[in-house]
């Protein structure tokens, strides 16, 4: 398997990328990751997917699948992680979970959900087993997934379980704006009873964490209100600025962390207030997502903090709507390689 | 009080301008209007507040005091809308509501609510009386309004209230997006319980009946789910989606309106979206106010649908901390003016 040269290339950060739903853009946008040189100087791409989707894929879009391919059939699943270290040139581990030929693009069902969730697994060992620095993921799809009898709502909380963190949280990460999330994947109405001071402190101490990772010494947080203008002392909602969210800001910044808010949520994100923040505390999913899809789609990267292994996604969803006809921009997932392989060299 | 050319100026359309809470920027934001030559072709504000509240913001700040100044003492209260049939030139009605030399730019308390709401109390009198075509708000302070005692959580519901409308609602509307709200100022928790498949419906109705007076004839409308994802079909929430927003959306459809939803909340308002649609429908504050804030700062006006009288307000708040400085932009106050007329004009 090894050429010539191909030591240079070890020393890259080893990171294996899960191809996502089959019916959905996951596969397209492997593709063309693999064609891009400037990222394959950064990163050693190992994905975990089925080979044979590639090449149906790369015959729908006219992109080539440039890199080799190493099976592991189902039974050897145990094994998953052994051939990994001897890899060094990007490559497609096929790990033949589905029927090619049964794929209809954008048609996502139990079969390409239970896939996508194959795929996610023997990433996790692999990981687990120290074999790769880091996981990107793929677009999933999560009524698929659910199809399939799995029932995590997110790769999120499928990390967290697999590696039993004790707390872990995600994060959104780009340039332009950074959100973290105390709630994530829950119905609207659940939110507020979510809500308590340790989880929130939990999240600020993550996300306090990964900035300095990410060469921020002192980071500047915001935490955002939960009600309209924050509750606007108490005018609006069940006081949980006064009974929760303060609470926790205040113990953070006994912890010495730089901490503005609660701040009204629709103000929280404004051009001068986003200049001097390192990264939003956001109560639930939209809160945060709104600002940033519309301030920074296509270059968001979503990884989760708190797990013993670095982790990051994609942040659009699966698109079947243009699953398999090359119009899928693969700009979320370059951003993701990068922070994976930023953080892997940390 | 009327001088020669009076008589071209007359036909502008009359608007009423609530000075706002005395302690915040309201006075000098009306101050700049006065001064703005291009406003003042385009419409007569009439400027419902204390003079002598604008004569002393207007020392602290150095922008000149340029109108008339009609005294109508508390004592008149009942002949409040009289004299305003005279008026052809700018001026300010001078409501003698509370004393200025106690006022501490950027402290709002009770005395500065009760006069900002007697200020309301005035244009609404005016309005309803026929003598003027509309209405456009400064901003109020919600704590100082309540700690006068006077219950209304905001303008949209006095407005509603004073004029018995049977049905109303919130718009927010600049060219760049225009959002109409099924609710507003309540606690976050409280929204699930007031959606309704008739109040979704209203407010479409409100939404479309709006954008055909300003020249939309078929409009294009989004609406927006309630959950992460829109619930990605039942995943996530009560099915708020399945059981009321969709049943809304589906009477309004056969009633022969143009909508998309409901839409994931997080990628509604991405540009190829904004493009096409011209209002969207949100179920709750923030969720269109992070989008508003975010892309149209400064530049859009409140407006309530559904009363008989036209009224449009600044979409700022207060801003204590930087009352009576001379840092305060205009612009929004501009733009509230600029929709009255439009819509006065209609």
């Amino acid at each position: 398997m090894l050429e010539e040269g191909s030591n240079v290339t070890t020393s890259l950060p080893r990171i294996a990328l899960t191809m996502g739903d089959p019916a959905g853009i996951g596969p397209e946008i492997c593709l063309r990751l693999l064609q891009d040189d400037a990222l394959l100087a950064e990163c050693l791409p190992l994905i975990l997917g089925d080979a044979e989707v590639l090449q149906r894929c790369s015959q729908a879009i006219g992109v080539p699948l440039q890199a080799d391919v190493m099976t592991l059939p189902p039974s050897t699943e145990a094994g998953w992680t052994a051939p990994f270290a001897s890899l060094a040139k990007p490559a497609v581990i096929d790990l033949q979970q589905c029927a090619a030929s049964e794929i209809v693009p954008g048609v996502m069902n139990a079969s390409t959900g239970r896939a996508s969730f194959a795929y996610i697994q023997a990433a996790l060992d692999a990981c687990l087993a120290g074999h790769i620095d880091a996981v990107t993921t793929g677009p999933i799809n999560k009524e698929a997934i659910r199809a399939a009898g799995i029932m995590f709502p997110g790769h999120t909380e499928m990390f967290a379980s697999r590696t039993s963190a004790p707390r872990s949280c995600m994060m959104q990460y780009s340039p332009e704006i950074t959100c973290t999330f105390v709630t994530v994947h829950v119905g609207y109405a659940e939110v507020p009873e979510l809500l308590t001071v340790e989880r929130i402190v939990d999240v600020i101490e993550l996300t306090v964490e990964a900035l300095r990772r990410l060469g921020t010494n002192t980071p500047r947080l915001v935490v955002c209100g939960l009600n309209p203008h924050a509750g606007e002392h108490g005018l609006f909602g069940n006081r949980e600025e006064e009974r929760i969210i303060i609470p926790a800001i205040e113990v953070a910044r006994k912890q010495g962390q730089q901490i503005e808010g609660p701040l009204p949520p629709d103000t929280a994100f404004l051009p001068d207030r986003r200049r001097v923040t390192d990264a939003f505390i956001c109560m639930y999913h939209d809160q945060g997502h709104i600002p940033l899809k519309a301030l920074a789609f296509d270059s968001a990267v979503n990884t989760t903090l708190g797990l013993p292994i670095i982790r990051t996604s994609v942040d659009h969803g699966t698109a079947g709507d243009i699953a398999w006809q090359g119009k899928a921009r693969p700009d979320s997932l370059f951003a993701a390689m990068r922070l994976a392989a930023r953080l892997s060299r940390l």
